[in-house]
């Protein structure tokens, strides 16, 4: 779901099909992720385990709050039409930043979740005694943390970002301008580009857009 | 280290001496990861304990392994004087991207680390019996992913980023072109404003500035 904005192949497709895709997914993982929690609260209960005690299942908790209200969140500014353009613009560096911390705590916690699992469950021979159960859950936990890495690089790849909506061509091949241009990169608005007075080269324009392309302020209609 | 560039009372130190700032933090943090690892060792086998069985010890030592390559790297490309500006331009990004995660693989270590401390000291009352000292660490633990967030959210927002050098300042102030302010977001080179023969107001060559700093193609001398 983080990296669906990031595959080339998918550049085509309207933003909003991308938004649904993108929002789907989340709901699916959160679906999931509530399914999983009722399943361990349901196993401590029947093992007569305590809930909540370890520092696994705080964090773990805590990402799941966070995480649902994410996804109301971004459900209600980025996909209902409700919300004005310049909060969407407001809110969208946070929800990015949320959406990443969010991934990179729920790996923490699945690392500490395995940690504990192979404490408890391996007892002859022990986990300190590195059994091939051990070893190979070990190498699970390295994938994992590499599996992390590379979707936090392929979401804060600059040239990987979606290339901005059609009025951004439009702009490109008319000859944007300097101001023409900053509006597009933060309202999908093209009446301003009229409102401009500076016009200079399409080749410079170009350069330009791919410079704002990568500022981090994105069109979010 | 990492926010060292993001505080703004330090923007009017020169660059070189905050590049003396980030490395020294990052030698002291590197001798006092290697003093602590020293420790571990001699404590594992001064107690009969195996060394290296854990999945925090697999991801923490290689968290260290790459912090010393990324110091190393970092010390050769960044802070002598022998790499080429272009060579420094097209490693920055991965230096930022690498100093980040391992950061944050540093923070997932010390979560993993805490949870093994937690259920090998707590015996009676044991760790799920929730007894004060689990309850203080967790929040520790807790503390820790916030402390994370914290200052990845410094680390990545763009305009807490260290404004551009001297000869930016210069080709505000004369008029910028969008080359010669492309050229000075990735390499500081004034020479090249004389290039250039598209000239724009100051007005919109300062908002073009702000912009291309948020880039995140910077100076890297």
């Amino acid at each position: 779901a983080i990296i669906v904005y990031r595959l080339p192949w998918t550049w085509k497709c309207s933003k909003l099909l991308m938004k649904f895709i993108h929002a789907g997914l989340n709901t699916i993982a959160m679906i999931l992720a509530i399914v999983s929690m009722v399943a361990v609260f349901d196993y401590h209960n029947a093992k007569n385990i305590p809930n909540m005690y370890s520092l696994h299942s705080w964090i773990g908790l805590a990402a799941v709050i966070f995480y649902s209200l994410q996804l109301v969140l971004g459900f209600a500014v980025f996909l209902l039409p409700f919300a004005p353009v310049h909060l969407r613009a407001a809110l969208m560096p946070i929800h990015v930043y949320s959406g990443l911390t969010i991934f990179a705590t729920v790996i923490a916690t699945a690392l500490m979740g395995i940690t504990e699992k192979l404490i408890f469950a391996l007892k002859s021979p022990a986990y300190s005694a590195s059994p091939p159960e051990a070893t190979l859950v070990n190498c699970l936990g390295l994938l994992l943390v590499v599996f992390g890495s590379l979707i936090l690089w392929v979401a804060s790849r600059p040239h990987w970002k979606r290339p901005p909506a059609e009025n951004a061509k439009i702009l490109r091949t008319i000859g944007a301008t300097a101001e023409g241009t900053e509006v597009e990169s933060t309202m999908t608005n093209s009446s301003n580009a009229d409102k401009s007075d500076l016009r200079i080269n399409t080749e410079a324009a170009r350069k330009q857009n791919i410079k704002f392309d990568e500022a981090g302020q994105r069109s979010t209609m």
